[in-house]
């Protein structure tokens, strides 16, 4: 099979939507942005057996790869409209083409996402996409905007993505809605959208809160403290590990792609109402302060300090 | 070394431009299309051992990742602005990394392309860049623009890259004038720009003549004529070479990233000033011709059938 066979097979199943002049076929995407927004754009790679587990099928990993992209775009507030993909084969497979088109499609649809070009060649199983967004001007989330006394909110639940990860790595059965969540994770669009104009500053969390809350502080020149107690977990979590365990995932456990974000106190009751329109539940987790560097509390107002913090690649 | 490491690393020797709102540092780029215009996507991965040679120079893949990209733009006649770039690595290696980015922004610079974004991960090594441009609202060069009767252009010489190739895969010494062909293509960036309102159709050459022009012709509804004897070679091809073998070089052989491209022979003339203008030698190829499919022909008129027709991924 040729590279153009897949290219005309996944040419044929793209929807696509008026401001793609040109999509699949040419040279490059010839796309209009609408007038007085500005264009937001990501890019993320999954490698096999470093981004997903090596025995993923084909249709979560085409799920994900697209997935991790549009959270991105979603911690800005930025309303997706097109992705490209360049995927990385060892073997041609169309079977394995079209079960991965599957899952990317199913969200690219979910969200009208068009995709608009990439292409497909030999090697080590990879995934790259690039996703194209849109934001109002002056209204994007950025890293950079928290301030001191700021309260401190995630969404979801914490640590499921990485607890999947924790029972597939030793071996033990996996439970089905933590590997959910580590194999669909749900990119928070909705709620990033709804947030303009209320958070200050806002991240996905890809490499544990911890680690992701410390990009917001080093962007905003700033301290955060966060309380222990306070991250959610979902019963799944708790069932599966026990409290020690748990808080480590939730707090350092990266993948669940939440959203974590900041907004004055005054601000309270707008993002409850952001979080309601959005579908999603949000919980106060901690504080902005001054200073650098993000301390995790216990009940007693001790520190806690991970065993482990976020995921390093190369580490 | 952490994945952050690499980018503090990326970021602090990028250039940027007024209209990078935001770069390098938070979940996505943030971007400000000029008005008017069209913005221009291109995504393409290169791969170890598939698409440049195991032993290639980290500078020359740094070169090469952006120049196929910054070549698809050439060839829709677009302006470069922006990159992302996705660098998957074995190991951390802070001097690979280095020698990537002196071939990369060597050439970004020259075109004044700011790398917006992207990520760095653990992977079989694979580069993945996506490259934004933008055209005035209607004056993109398509592959569909071919007309019966047009001239059939290229520029620059054909052959060099997949000379190299050869020479390589044979283990013979390899001119040093062709490795450069193969290590470091030229976009054709001011000869796209300077084509529009010229060129019918338009594309670049990266699977070989033959190859790509069949999809100039596809996209047209037409087909092709080529007249082998007309096909630019370079003194290195003609003295590496016997006749035959050059010929099926510059005629199928991929990777040289000149452009090849249709106008109407009333506008000959505004080929070669457009031409002189870019600082490129263009050569009248062959013609546009009702049906389908693409003939080259030899001097006797006889239809040439070539050893192996473009470069086939997974073939």
């Amino acid at each position: 099979m040729l590279e153009f066979d897949h290219i005309a097979r996944i040419r044929a199943r793209c929807t696509t939507r008026s401001d793609v002049l040109l999509g699949i076929g040419d040279d490059a995407a010839l796309l209009q942005v609408p007038a007085n927004t500005q264009l937001v754009v990501a890019t993320d790679t999954l490698n096999a057996g470093v981004h997903f587990p090596e025995a993923t099928s084909p249709a979560d990993i085409g799920w994900k790869a697209l997935a991790v992209n549009l959270s991105d775009l979603a911690a800005m507030g930025a309303t997706p409209a097109w992705c490209t993909l360049s995927l990385s084969m060892p073997e041609a497979d169309a079977a394995w083409v079209d079960a991965f088109l599957d899952g990317f499609l199913e969200l690219a649809d979910a969200h009208r996402v068009a995709l608009v070009g990439g292409d497909t060649t030999r090697g080590p199983l990879s995934v790259c996409v690039t996703a194209h967004g849109f934001v109002e001007a002056g209204s994007a989330l950025l890293r950079s905007g928290a301030r001191v006394g700021d309260e401190i909110w995630t969404s979801g639940t914490l640590g499921d993505a990485a607890g999947a990860l924790v029972q597939l790595q030793a071996g033990s059965a996996v439970d089905p809605a933590l590997r959910e969540r580590l194999d669909r994770p749900t990119p928070r669009v909705a709620l990033g959208r709804a947030l303009r104009g209320i958070a200050g500053a806002c991240i996905d969390i890809s490499d544990g809160l911890l680690a992701d809350l410390g990009h917001v502080c080093s962007a905003s020149g700033l301290g955060a403290e966060i309380e222990l107690a306070a991250l959610p977990a979902s019963a799944a979590l708790r069932s599966a590990f026990d409290e020690e365990s748990r808080r480590s995932l939730q707090a350092t456990g990266g993948d669940d792609y939440e959203l974590c974000f900041t907004a004055p106190e005054t601000m309270r009751s707008d993002v409850e109402r952001a979080a309601r329109e959005a579908g999603v539940e949000v919980a106060r987790v901690g504080r902005i302060v001054a200073g650098t560097g993000v301390v995790a509390r216990r009940e007693n107002g001790e520190p806690w300090t991970p065993p482990r913090r976020g995921y390093a690649h190369f580490a």
